[in-house]
Protein backbone atom coordinates (compact mmCIF):
# COMPACT_ATOMS: atom_id res chain seq x y z
CA UNK A 1 0.00 0.00 0.00
CA UNK A 2 1.34 3.73 -1.33
CA UNK A 3 -0.11 4.63 2.80
CA UNK A 4 2.08 2.83 4.42
CA UNK A 5 5.25 3.55 2.28
CA UNK A 6 4.37 7.28 3.21
CA UNK A 7 3.41 6.24 7.08
CA UNK A 8 6.68 4.64 7.38
CA UNK A 9 9.00 7.64 6.57
CA UNK A 10 6.43 10.23 9.01
CA UNK A 11 7.03 6.63 11.70
CA UNK A 12 10.91 7.16 11.00
CA UNK A 13 10.35 10.67 11.98
CA UNK A 14 8.58 10.38 15.08
CA UNK A 15 11.18 7.82 16.20
CA UNK A 16 14.03 11.02 15.64
CA UNK A 17 11.50 13.11 17.51
CA UNK A 18 11.88 10.55 20.33
CA UNK A 19 15.90 9.88 20.63
CA UNK A 20 15.68 13.76 20.76
CA UNK A 21 13.50 13.35 23.90
CA UNK A 22 10.33 15.16 21.79
CA UNK A 23 7.09 13.79 22.08
CA UNK A 24 7.47 11.10 19.09
CA UNK A 25 5.41 12.31 16.25
CA UNK A 26 6.52 12.95 12.27
CA UNK A 27 4.69 14.41 9.72
CA UNK A 28 4.98 14.03 5.56
CA UNK A 29 3.57 15.79 2.78
CA UNK A 30 3.01 14.22 -0.41
CA UNK A 31 1.93 15.73 -4.06
CA UNK A 32 1.61 13.28 -6.98
CA UNK A 33 3.36 10.79 -5.20
CA UNK A 34 6.40 12.21 -4.29
CA UNK A 35 7.41 13.88 -1.07
CA UNK A 36 7.26 17.47 -0.91
CA UNK A 37 8.22 18.39 2.54
CA UNK A 38 8.34 16.90 6.67
CA UNK A 39 8.07 17.63 9.72
CA UNK A 40 8.44 16.32 13.33
CA UNK A 41 7.64 17.51 16.55
CA UNK A 42 10.42 19.44 17.84
CA UNK A 43 8.43 21.33 20.68
CA UNK A 44 10.99 20.73 23.82
CA UNK A 45 14.57 21.50 22.49
CA UNK A 46 12.76 24.18 19.38
CA UNK A 47 11.34 25.94 22.32
CA UNK A 48 7.92 26.85 20.84
CA UNK A 49 4.63 25.75 21.02
CA UNK A 50 4.34 25.89 17.02
CA UNK A 51 6.97 23.42 16.57
CA UNK A 52 4.60 20.65 15.74
CA UNK A 53 5.32 18.16 12.43
CA UNK A 54 2.30 19.04 10.80
CA UNK A 55 2.97 22.19 11.11
CA UNK A 56 6.76 22.40 10.08
CA UNK A 57 6.01 20.25 6.55
CA UNK A 58 3.10 22.62 6.24
CA UNK A 59 5.28 25.75 6.15
CA UNK A 60 8.42 23.87 4.11
CA UNK A 61 5.68 22.50 1.53
CA UNK A 62 4.08 26.41 0.89
CA UNK A 63 7.67 27.70 0.96
CA UNK A 64 8.60 24.78 -1.88
CA UNK A 65 5.81 25.11 -3.61
CA UNK A 66 5.55 28.77 -3.47
CA UNK A 67 1.97 29.07 -1.89
CA UNK A 68 -0.49 28.99 0.31
CA UNK A 69 -3.05 26.41 -0.93
CA UNK A 70 -1.74 22.76 -0.89
CA UNK A 71 -5.14 21.69 -2.37
CA UNK A 72 -3.32 18.94 -4.58
CA UNK A 73 -1.34 17.60 -1.22
CA UNK A 74 -1.75 14.86 1.19
CA UNK A 75 -0.52 14.68 4.57
CA UNK A 76 0.45 11.57 6.45
CA UNK A 77 1.22 12.15 10.25
CA UNK A 78 1.34 9.52 12.78
CA UNK A 79 -0.97 10.96 15.18
CA UNK A 80 -4.21 12.48 15.28
CA UNK A 81 -3.57 16.43 14.53
CA UNK A 82 -4.39 18.94 17.06
CA UNK A 83 -6.64 21.75 16.61
CA UNK A 84 -4.09 23.87 16.20
CA UNK A 85 -2.36 21.48 13.22
CA UNK A 86 -6.07 20.52 12.24
CA UNK A 87 -7.06 24.13 11.91
CA UNK A 88 -3.70 24.61 9.75
CA UNK A 89 -4.54 21.53 7.94
CA UNK A 90 -7.94 23.67 6.79
CA UNK A 91 -5.93 26.99 6.09
CA UNK A 92 -3.72 25.24 3.87
CA UNK A 93 -6.49 23.27 2.02
CA UNK A 94 -4.67 19.77 2.17
CA UNK A 95 -7.11 17.80 0.46
CA UNK A 96 -6.56 14.36 1.96
CA UNK A 97 -4.87 13.79 5.56
CA UNK A 98 -4.26 10.07 6.58
CA UNK A 99 -3.28 9.45 10.24
CA UNK A 100 -2.09 6.69 12.61
CA UNK A 101 -2.63 6.71 16.09
CA UNK A 102 -5.97 8.58 17.24
CA UNK A 103 -5.70 11.08 19.95
CA UNK A 104 -8.15 11.02 22.87
CA UNK A 105 -6.69 14.07 24.55
CA UNK A 106 -6.11 16.58 21.56
CA UNK A 107 -6.87 14.81 18.43
CA UNK A 108 -9.52 17.18 16.39
CA UNK A 109 -10.73 14.93 13.38
CA UNK A 110 -12.44 12.34 15.15
CA UNK A 111 -11.55 11.98 18.83
CA UNK A 112 -11.90 15.36 20.67
CA UNK A 113 -14.12 16.66 17.95
CA UNK A 114 -13.92 16.35 14.15
CA UNK A 115 -13.85 19.59 12.79
CA UNK A 116 -15.18 18.01 9.41
CA UNK A 117 -19.01 18.32 11.48
CA UNK A 118 -18.39 22.57 11.80
CA UNK A 119 -18.99 24.51 8.93
CA UNK A 120 -15.28 25.86 8.36
CA UNK A 121 -14.62 26.60 5.00
CA UNK A 122 -12.61 23.43 3.99
CA UNK A 123 -13.03 19.59 4.61
CA UNK A 124 -10.09 17.15 3.85
CA UNK A 125 -10.75 13.85 3.64
CA UNK A 126 -9.62 12.15 6.42
CA UNK A 127 -8.31 8.58 6.79
CA UNK A 128 -7.45 7.16 10.01
CA UNK A 129 -5.47 4.15 11.75
CA UNK A 130 -3.33 3.61 8.99
CA UNK A 131 -0.24 1.50 10.61
CA UNK A 132 -2.12 2.69 13.90
CA UNK A 133 -0.80 -0.11 15.83
CA UNK A 134 3.70 1.19 15.13
CA UNK A 135 2.33 4.41 15.78
CA UNK A 136 0.70 3.87 19.17
CA UNK A 137 4.03 1.63 19.97
CA UNK A 138 6.06 4.04 19.57
CA UNK A 139 4.11 6.77 21.45
CA UNK A 140 3.72 4.14 23.96
CA UNK A 141 7.66 2.79 24.50
CA UNK A 142 8.65 6.68 24.25
CA UNK A 143 6.56 7.53 27.41
CA UNK A 144 7.29 4.29 29.29
CA UNK A 145 10.75 5.40 29.12
CA UNK A 146 9.65 8.79 30.05
CA UNK A 147 7.99 7.66 33.29
CA UNK A 148 11.30 5.26 34.03
CA UNK A 149 13.63 7.98 33.87
CA UNK A 150 11.83 9.84 36.43
CA UNK A 151 11.59 7.28 39.11
CA UNK B 1 -8.84 51.06 29.49
CA UNK B 2 -5.28 49.32 28.92
CA UNK B 3 -7.21 46.74 26.81
CA UNK B 4 -7.93 49.35 24.33
CA UNK B 5 -4.41 50.56 24.26
CA UNK B 6 -3.19 47.43 23.16
CA UNK B 7 -5.77 46.91 20.92
CA UNK B 8 -5.02 50.10 19.44
CA UNK B 9 -1.69 48.75 18.73
CA UNK B 10 -3.11 45.58 17.07
CA UNK B 11 -5.60 47.98 15.23
CA UNK B 12 -2.64 49.62 13.47
CA UNK B 13 -0.93 46.07 12.70
CA UNK B 14 -4.04 45.16 10.51
CA UNK B 15 -3.96 48.33 8.95
CA UNK B 16 -0.53 47.77 8.17
CA UNK B 17 -1.91 44.14 6.77
CA UNK B 18 -4.55 46.32 4.37
CA UNK B 19 -2.23 48.77 2.92
CA UNK B 20 -0.49 45.25 2.00
CA UNK B 21 -3.44 43.69 0.17
CA UNK B 22 -3.63 41.25 2.89
CA UNK B 23 -7.12 41.22 5.02
CA UNK B 24 -6.18 43.33 8.06
CA UNK B 25 -6.14 41.24 10.94
CA UNK B 26 -3.25 42.59 13.59
CA UNK B 27 -2.39 40.81 17.34
CA UNK B 28 -0.21 41.76 20.18
CA UNK B 29 1.07 39.83 23.06
CA UNK B 30 1.74 41.86 26.01
CA UNK B 31 3.54 40.41 29.98
CA UNK B 32 3.57 42.48 32.47
CA UNK B 33 1.70 45.37 31.07
CA UNK B 34 4.76 45.31 28.17
CA UNK B 35 4.66 44.19 24.58
CA UNK B 36 6.69 41.01 23.90
CA UNK B 37 5.52 40.64 20.19
CA UNK B 38 3.66 41.66 17.72
CA UNK B 39 2.46 40.17 13.85
CA UNK B 40 -0.26 41.04 11.71
CA UNK B 41 -1.76 38.90 8.24
CA UNK B 42 1.02 38.27 5.81
CA UNK B 43 -0.43 35.37 4.16
CA UNK B 44 -0.98 36.40 0.70
CA UNK B 45 3.03 38.44 0.21
CA UNK B 46 3.95 35.48 2.67
CA UNK B 47 3.12 32.44 0.50
CA UNK B 48 2.15 30.53 3.30
CA UNK B 49 -1.02 29.11 5.02
CA UNK B 50 0.80 29.43 8.64
CA UNK B 51 1.53 33.44 8.66
CA UNK B 52 -1.86 34.87 10.48
CA UNK B 53 -0.88 37.68 12.84
CA UNK B 54 -1.71 35.16 16.64
CA UNK B 55 0.88 32.72 14.66
CA UNK B 56 3.42 35.58 14.24
CA UNK B 57 2.80 37.17 17.24
CA UNK B 58 3.06 33.83 19.09
CA UNK B 59 6.19 32.67 17.41
CA UNK B 60 7.86 35.79 17.96
CA UNK B 61 7.10 35.84 21.68
CA UNK B 62 8.47 31.92 21.97
CA UNK B 63 11.60 33.37 20.51
CA UNK B 64 11.67 36.20 22.57
CA UNK B 65 11.16 34.61 26.30
CA UNK B 66 12.85 31.59 25.54
CA UNK B 67 10.25 28.91 26.26
CA UNK B 68 7.14 27.30 24.65
CA UNK B 69 4.83 28.12 27.53
CA UNK B 70 3.07 31.89 27.45
CA UNK B 71 1.18 31.24 30.40
CA UNK B 72 1.50 34.77 31.91
CA UNK B 73 0.73 36.33 28.37
CA UNK B 74 -2.30 37.54 27.33
CA UNK B 75 -3.18 38.69 23.15
CA UNK B 76 -5.17 41.26 21.80
CA UNK B 77 -6.45 40.58 18.51
CA UNK B 78 -8.20 42.47 16.66
CA UNK B 79 -10.42 39.39 14.88
CA UNK B 80 -11.79 36.34 16.84
CA UNK B 81 -8.97 33.65 16.20
CA UNK B 82 -9.64 30.61 13.14
CA UNK B 83 -9.18 27.18 14.54
CA UNK B 84 -5.48 26.95 13.61
CA UNK B 85 -5.06 30.39 15.81
CA UNK B 86 -7.26 29.52 18.56
CA UNK B 87 -5.30 26.08 18.67
CA UNK B 88 -2.03 27.48 18.98
CA UNK B 89 -3.33 29.84 22.02
CA UNK B 90 -4.25 26.45 23.50
CA UNK B 91 -1.21 25.23 22.89
CA UNK B 92 1.39 27.90 23.86
CA UNK B 93 -1.08 28.35 27.01
CA UNK B 94 -1.78 32.11 26.81
CA UNK B 95 -3.87 32.94 29.85
CA UNK B 96 -6.21 35.69 28.33
CA UNK B 97 -7.60 36.46 24.62
CA UNK B 98 -8.91 39.71 24.54
CA UNK B 99 -10.41 39.88 20.56
CA UNK B 100 -12.36 42.79 18.27
CA UNK B 101 -14.70 41.93 15.60
CA UNK B 102 -16.18 38.33 15.57
CA UNK B 103 -15.55 36.08 12.78
CA UNK B 104 -18.94 33.87 11.68
CA UNK B 105 -16.84 32.08 9.41
CA UNK B 106 -13.54 30.71 11.11
CA UNK B 107 -14.20 32.20 14.75
CA UNK B 108 -13.40 29.52 17.16
CA UNK B 109 -13.78 31.33 20.20
CA UNK B 110 -17.87 31.61 20.01
CA UNK B 111 -18.86 32.01 16.63
CA UNK B 112 -18.32 28.84 14.97
CA UNK B 113 -17.48 26.83 17.95
CA UNK B 114 -16.06 27.73 21.56
CA UNK B 115 -12.93 25.86 21.83
CA UNK B 116 -13.66 26.66 25.50
CA UNK B 117 -16.24 23.99 25.40
CA UNK B 118 -14.27 21.04 24.10
CA UNK B 119 -12.40 18.95 26.60
CA UNK B 120 -9.09 20.45 25.61
CA UNK B 121 -6.31 20.86 27.88
CA UNK B 122 -6.11 24.59 28.48
CA UNK B 123 -8.58 27.26 28.48
CA UNK B 124 -8.01 30.61 27.94
CA UNK B 125 -10.01 33.63 29.34
CA UNK B 126 -11.87 35.36 25.93
CA UNK B 127 -13.30 38.80 26.30
CA UNK B 128 -14.63 39.58 22.90
CA UNK B 129 -15.84 42.72 21.60
CA UNK B 130 -12.99 45.22 22.36
CA UNK B 131 -13.08 47.91 20.11
CA UNK B 132 -15.15 45.89 17.98
CA UNK B 133 -17.02 48.59 15.78
CA UNK B 134 -13.05 49.84 14.89
CA UNK B 135 -12.07 46.36 14.18
CA UNK B 136 -15.54 45.52 11.89
CA UNK B 137 -14.79 49.04 10.16
CA UNK B 138 -11.24 48.25 9.11
CA UNK B 139 -11.83 44.48 7.62
CA UNK B 140 -15.08 46.04 6.26
CA UNK B 141 -13.68 48.82 4.36
CA UNK B 142 -10.85 46.37 2.76
CA UNK B 143 -13.30 43.61 1.61
CA UNK B 144 -15.72 47.23 0.20
CA UNK B 145 -12.24 48.12 -2.04
CA UNK B 146 -11.49 44.50 -2.56
CA UNK B 147 -15.08 44.78 -4.37
CA UNK B 148 -14.44 47.90 -6.23
CA UNK B 149 -10.85 46.84 -7.74
CA UNK B 150 -12.42 43.94 -8.96
CA UNK B 151 -15.12 45.76 -11.21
Amino acid sequence: MTENKFMQTALDLARQSALEGEVPVGAVIVKDGEIVSTGRNRREYGKNALYHAEIEAIDSACKKLGGWRLWQCEMYVTLEPCPMCAGAIINSRIKTVYYGASDNKAGSFGSVVNFNDLPYNHKPQIVGGIMADEAQAVLTAFFKELRNKKK
